[in-house]
């Protein structure tokens, strides 16, 4: 029961320049808080909801923006990956591995993912049960690799729409792999906006502090000095310049939720 | 922004021996604890899942108990109503009339709750959005009446299950009225058990604490000291002998959201 | 296994010659199609999204409109009835009296109905699962009255919408009742416009068909001769001058599914 | 608006012999009928609830199988794909690529697949809305391939429960590309036994009829002469020996609702 981990960044790579400001802040502002930080970008998106949607930097420059980061604050980074033949070269920058939402039950990728031995942040299926989740875990456990992260990040509720069901954090806790409330994700309208998704930022520290009370290991949250001209996820990413407010108030739950333990 | 309600009791009034002994121990929980007790208690349950599942005592019978209740231990009552006729004389006795969610847009019932002058507590229905709740306050407030709480207690979620959306408190309480969040209820798996409700009562604390720490008014938990054996709601029913402790962490989490508003 | 069931009129009732210019209407194209009729129209609208919504006529003048209806065109009537102490009344004039879904698990309402004698057509809760209409229909049956019919109307589906699940209507029909479809209800949005229910009238004829296709009793669909004016549920009512082809259409897909059973 | 088109087969492909048993049997069935038929199978369940379910034979011996069915039978035969590496592999033997459900957002794939020139068939996500469909066949479009069908699948209706919202058909139809009803799959319940999918086979029958009176291009069926013991989805498919009587009762609704096409 260590510190709140913040998984922390903007939804999608830029450049380098604008990556180590994020980080640079993000270093700070958990200096200040005691949160533990764990860089977030994007070098693809891979799934946007339509073609004229940005798809990043690519996994090439990606890499290097993510290696600049990692060498430059000391903090691990983390990324996703979208097919199994990416998982060995983005292990050899990254620290964290993330497994999207829709991919969640590719075998292939949960597979390989394990194999390279980083760790892997698994988010739960916008169709997936809580309790899925634990066959799910256990593709990546079946290659030896028990360093497994689970993430609500909401649950498909009619149409363009998603509800963050805070019961999926302690039974998901119940693998005993640490679980992850990702805020933003969770608040998004999908497809909301016709041609992309929608969201609803003013909702995303609701999210995260219902979800931090409950003594998670740690929170996912996006985060763009400029929201609405940001490349992708701006209606749900949180101002930068609004992250040491929240967080540092994420502290003073976490603190008290570890003290107090709850258990299903 | 005061301490914490509690508005707890039994699912149904038994009799005036049980409701004394669950009040007074639930008298003596927040006064150590600092919480604001309502007790609750139902003298009829009118929308049982089968014919077969036990009514009530019947209002007559009911009244009497809340009545000995609030003289005996000074804290107000609350109890649910049904049809419009019996406001006028639920509220001779009890000091908030509880409107079921299954009844919260029959518009009579609400105006003759209004009418009343006692304060009036409206549930949710599980089959609207939290917007929806500020026409329906509106109805009540229309007699004149702003003694208004709005109660979450679970949405419709695929068959036989209810999902409790955090973003509905701070949604509802836009409205200006005091948002209550109803942690037993929202854990029910209605019909769950074929003919009767089942229900996840391990998961009424998790409820209980993530939307305490958004800074509500207060919580609904429904307690028994033998919930197996309750004449209803047994399986999300709190065993009385585990609301002390309940209650006791709640109150943390409230006193330090209350320090630390969340806005929306 | 007989003709269509069509039950169909305006939401409410709003004179005596609109009901008997509807009536006279819906009697013709019966005439022209086959189908039989069961004439439907509220005095009451008693659980309006608003209270701005129109509630409707009253119960003397509704029934005095809905006596001449029957009288004028022999055709059966049927409204819909929201407090036990209605029903008595009710059933000296309406052929059916009608549980509306909000309503659906009150018991008193169940057994009231059912002692009049009178067929009752339950509809079902946007709450509840089709399984647990087999405990609802059983109030009912319990007071000897096994006139029973039992409607689909929609289940919440997120916020604001319903879905229409085809499952429902085998499912039901597992009671041995007759199982009719609300086409039009079950494309409503309820709360969709704010202060009033929006409606996808375009979608009723796809509900319609759909559901007559697996070979149920009845289809339940508003009318209207000017839906966008109707004081409600204008967004989702048939404009009357189309019921003749939607009709005539529901009776080819009632022939083929009567004469080839499908069974779960 | 020409005869319906039958999309069938087993669940996974289990060996050369097996195939074209089931694929003969479909030939004969479709020639009694008048159903147009394409054969699927899988060559490999990338997707698998947990590890232990079988994943299949593989691309290469999958291929040379749905190649021998192709020239026996003279039938179009369809396969999915998962990564975009495996398309221009795949689209040298089968004629409709078929992009998996949880995959419908991946741009790589859905490009790659468009680009074989060969038809692709998208299974609309459980976590998608009917409307999000027009720009998930934008990306299939924008490679110039136009022969992109849209199937519905079902979706996400709390937790491991999947609904069948007829309302899609028509939506999706609007883009202007022919669109399937998946009745075995839309019968699924995700993660309900476990570790591995459950089903409720009894309804496809129910959801394969509803969909074709709407005027449907095309349905898609899973059968298997033996589903209890099939390595997959058995719990959903539909026995062999009952395909005739199921795809003619079909062709009647199908030539009925073409003669009487339905508008949104």
């Amino acid at each position: 029961d260590r510190e709140l981990v913040l998984i922390a960044g903007p939804c999608q790579l830029e450049s380098a320049d604008h990556a180590e400001m994020i980080a640079g802040r993000l270093v700070e502002i958990c200096a200040t808080t005691g949160a533990r930080l764990i860089f977030k970008a994007s070098f693809d998106k891979a799934n946007r909801s339509s073609l004229s949607g940005k798809r990043g930097v690519g996994i090439d420059a990606g890499l290097k923006i993510l290696d600049g980061v990692r060498a430059s604050f000391g903090v691990p980074v983390l990324t996703d990956v979208h097919i199994p033949d990416q998982c060995a070269d983005v292990a050899t920058v990254v620290d964290v591995l993330q497994i999207p939402a829709f991919l969640c039950r590719q075998t292939d990728l949960l597979l390989a993912a394990g194999r390279t031995g980083a760790a892997v942040n698994i988010k739960k299926g916008q169709f997936l049960a809580p309790w899925d989740m634990d066959n799910v875990a256990e593709k990546v456990a079946s290659t030896g690799n028990d360093r497994i992260l689970l993430t609500e990040r909401g649950t498909s509720f009619g149409y363009n729409t998603l509800v963050a069901d805070m019961r999926s954090l302690p039974r998901m806790a119940q693998t005993g792999y640490p679980v992850i409330m990702d805020a933003t994700h969770s608040v998004q309208q999908p497809g909301g906006l016709g041609g992309a998704t929608g969201g609803q930022r003013e909702f995303a520290p609701v999210m995260a502090r219902a979800a931090v009370s409950l003594g998670i290991a740690g929170v996912f949250i996006e985060t763009h000095e400029d929201p609405d001209n940001a490349p992708s996820d701006g209606p749900n990413m949180i101002p930068l310049d609004r992250m040491e407010g929240l967080i540092a108030s994420l502290m003073d739950f976490d603190r008290l939720a570890k003290a107090d333990p709850i258990r299903i």
